[in-house]
C-alpha cells in the first residue's frame, strides 16, 4: 500500500467538481460532484438520530440496489426539518444531477450540511447543478473537498493504492461530531471490482473502527453519512486472497480521514488520540475510549497541557467498563500537535483507539455566534 | 412553608463552623464543620464513579446505622487514589473529630474535594480540626457554605420552616457536576422526629429530581455527596399527615441548591433550566432533559443567546426517547439570568426538569489552567 494523489478522483474512472452556487453567504465553493463513468457498487452508513435530513431519506432509498453512480452534495444549508418541501428538493436535486449527467436518478445520492429548519433556495441550487457538470474533471477531487466543507478550516483528501486497485477518500467533519455514524460527511471511491454486498460489510466493520472513535463535542447530527462507490475499473476484483490487503487500505482511508476530521474540530488547537488496551471486551475498550475522547475536563486539560491524573481516573471510573484497579495504568504523551493518552485496563486482552480534540475557547466563539 | 435565614444551622441544635487551615493556597476557607446537640437520623447519597474518593467509604461505612452527630469536610484536597495511606487520614479526621467534640468516631462523616491523587497533607487537618471546634456557632452556617467551595464563586445556601420543622442545607459544586448523585458537596440538616429509613427513602427521591438532573460538563465526580442529618429537636414527628408537606419542603431545599450548583458552574454566565412535558415515561423524559442539559453545542447556544432549533433537534432526536414528530413542539425563552427551553415530545403525559449553565470562555480557561 502507497499513498498517491488525487483523492476521490485517484481512482479510475472518476470525475469530480466543487464550486460555489451561492448558498454560502461567504461566497466560498458550496456545491459538490463526484461521478463515476459507469454504475458502481455502492454503500452507505448514516446518522442514527431520530431526526433525519432530507437528503440521508433520498439516499438511503437510491442505495436500496446496491448501485450509483453519482453523489450531489451541497454546503450552508442541511435540508433537514424542512418538511415536505424539504423531501422534493432533495428528490429533485438528485433528478436534475441525473438529467444534467445523463444517468438514472436512482444513481444519484444527495448529502446536504449547514444550518438546519431553513428551507433550501432551489434557484441557486438548481443553476448551480447545471453548472457544476460543466466543471467536471479527474483531477477535481481538492475542489470537491473545499465545496463540502463547512466551519471546516482544512480540506480533507488521502488516496492510497494497493496493488492495482486504489482508494480515494474525501471528508468534512468539524462540530457535531461524534460516535454513532452521524457525524461528518465522507465520500471513498475505488476502481476495486467488488459486490455491493461484500462493500457494505467492509463499510460497516471500517466505520466502526474509525469515524465512530471520533468525537469533537458529543453531539449527534442529523445529516451525515459515509459513501463509497467502487466502480470496477481497475479491472481487478476482490478476490479472497486480496481481501486482506484491501481491507487494511479501505480502513486506513479511513482512519485518515476520522483523525482530520478530529484535528480539524471546531476550535481545536490539538489532537487527542486515545488508546485502550487490556480491556475485557471490544465493548469495554470502546466505552472508555469515548469516555475519554468526549470528555470536557481532559479536553480542556489537553489545551491546558496539564497531564492530570485525577481526569483520567474520573473519566474512566465514570463508565461501566471492568477494570483491574490495583494494577491500572496509563501514560500521557503531550505534543505540540497531538497528546496521546494510553490506558491500561489491566482487566483482558481487548483494545480499541479512538481521536477527539482539545476543547479550545475558540470552540466556544464558534458556537456562541454560528446563527440559525 | 416560608424561607427562613441560617442554613443548615437554622434548624434546632446544630452548630457549624468554616475556617481555613491551610489546604487552599489561596488561604481561603478549606474545613468545615457542622455538628448536632444530640444524635441524629442520618442517610447519605454518594459518587457511582468506580474510583471513590476514601472519605465516601468512611461516610458510607458510618451511615450503616443509620445515626451520626457531625459532618467534618474539607475543601482543596479529595483524598482519592492516594492508597492505604489515603483511608488511614480519612477515617483519622473522623477520629480527630470525634474526639474534638467528645462523641463518637462513627458518629463522624467525612467529605473531602479538590485535587485527586495528593496526599492530605494532615499536620494542618489535624490542627485544623483542634482549632474548629472553638469556631461551632449556631449562627455558622454561612461560613461553613464558604468553607466547602472550591471553584465556586458564591456560597449556596437556604433554609425553610415548614409547620414546626425547619430544613436547612449548604452546597458546593461547579466543576465535574452531572447527573448520577456524583457531583458536588450537599448537607442538609433538620430538626425534623424522622427515622433513618424514612429519611434514607424520602433523600433518594429528592436526588433523584434535584442533583441527579444538574449537569455542568456531564463530568462524574469521585468524591461528591449528598448527606443528611435529622436529629429531631423540634419535637414535631414527620407523621403520615406531615409527610406530603414535609417531602414537598425537603425537595424545595434540593431543588433549590441544585439550580444554585447550575447557575454556579465553571465559567457559567446564565442558569439553563430544561422542562420536557409530554413524555411517554419519566425515564424518556429524564433522558432528554440530560441530553439538552449536557449538550455542548446547545449549551455554546444559550452563551451565544441563540435560538437555535437546530441543535434542539439534534439534542432530541439523539435520545432513544419516544417522540411525535408531526406533533413535537418547544418554546425556548431568553433571560438575562436564565434561559428557559421547554420542550413536548406529544408522546405521553410524564414531566420532568433540570438545570445546567451555558459553556463560556471562561470554562475553558479555568480548567486549562487548573493544575492537579
Amino acid at each position: 500500500m502507497k499513498k498517491v494523489k488525487g483523492g476521490v478522483t485517484a481512482p479510475k474512472g472518476f470525475q469530480a467538481a466543487g464550486i460555489a452556487c451561492g448558498l454560502k453567504r461567504s461566497g466560498k465553493p458550496d456545491l459538490s460532484l463526484i461521478v463515476s463513468e459507469v454504475p458502481a457498487a455502492a454503500a452507505g452508513v448514516f446518522t442514527t438520530n431520530q431526526v433525519k435530513g432530507n437528503p440521508v431519506i433520498v439516499s438511503q432509498r437510491h442505495l436500496k440496489d446496491g448501485t450509483a453512480r453519482a453523489i450531489i452534495s451541497n454546503a450552508g444549508n442541511a435540508n433537514t426539518w424542512t418538511g415536505e418541501r424539504g423531501t422534493r428538493d432533495a428528490f429533485e436535486m438528485a433528478e436534475l444531477t441525473a438529467k444534467a449527467l445523463g444517468i438514472m436518478t436512482q444513481d444519484v445520492l444527495v448529502t446536504s450540511t449547514g444550518v438546519i429548519a431553513k428551507t433550501l433556495p432551489m434557484p441557486k441550487v438548481r443553476s448551480g447543478i447545471k453548472q457544476i457538470v460543466k466543471h467536471l474533471s479527474s483531477r477535481g477531487s481538492a475542489k470537491a473537498a473545499r465545496a463540502i466543507m463547512t466551519t471546516d478550516l482544512k480540506p480533507k483528501e488521502i488516496a492510497v493504492k494497493v496493488g492495482n486497485i486504489t482508494i480515494g477518500g474525501i471528508a468534512k467533519g468539524s462540530g457535531m461530531i461524534e460516535p454513532n455514524m452521524c457525524t461528518m460527511h465522507a465520500f471513498i471511491t475505488t476502481d476495486a471490482k467488488i459486490d455491493a454486498r461484500t462493500l457494505r460489510s467492509i463499510l460497516g466493520n471500517a466505520v466502526n473502527k474509525s469515524f465512530n472513535l471520533v468525537s469533537v463535542d458529543n453531539c449527534m447530527s442529523t445529516s451525515d453519512c459515509v459513501l463509497v462507490l467502487a466502480n470496477g475499473l481497475s479491472g481487478q476484483k476482490v478476490e479472497p486472497g486480496k481481501m486482506h490487503a484491501f481491507i487494511k487500505a479501505f480502513e486506513f482511508i479511513c482512519e485518515h480521514l476520522a483523525r482530520e476530521i478530529a484535528r480539524d474540530g471546531e476550535g481545536a488547537s490539538k489532537l487527542m488520540t486515545v488508546k485502550v488496551k487490556q480491556a475485557r471486551s471490544e465493548a469495554d475498550a470502546k466505552k472508555v475510549v469515548k469516555a475519554i475522547i468526549g470528555n470536557f475536563l481532559l479536553k480542556a486539560a489537553v489545551y491546558g497541557r496539564d497531564k492530570n491524573v485525577g481526569r483520567i481516573l474520573q473519566a474512566v471510573g465514570s463508565t461501566t467498563a471492568r477494570v483491574n484497579w490495583e494494577k491500572f495504568k496509563f501514560d500521557w504523551k503531550i505534543g505540540n500537535k497531538e497528546d496521546i493518552i494510553s490506558v491500561d485496563l489491566a482487566a483482558g486482552k481487548n483494545s480499541a483507539s479512538g481521536w477527539g480534540c482539545d476543547l479550545t475557547e475558540g470552540y466556544v466563539h464558534i458556537n456562541a455566534k454560528y446563527r440559525t
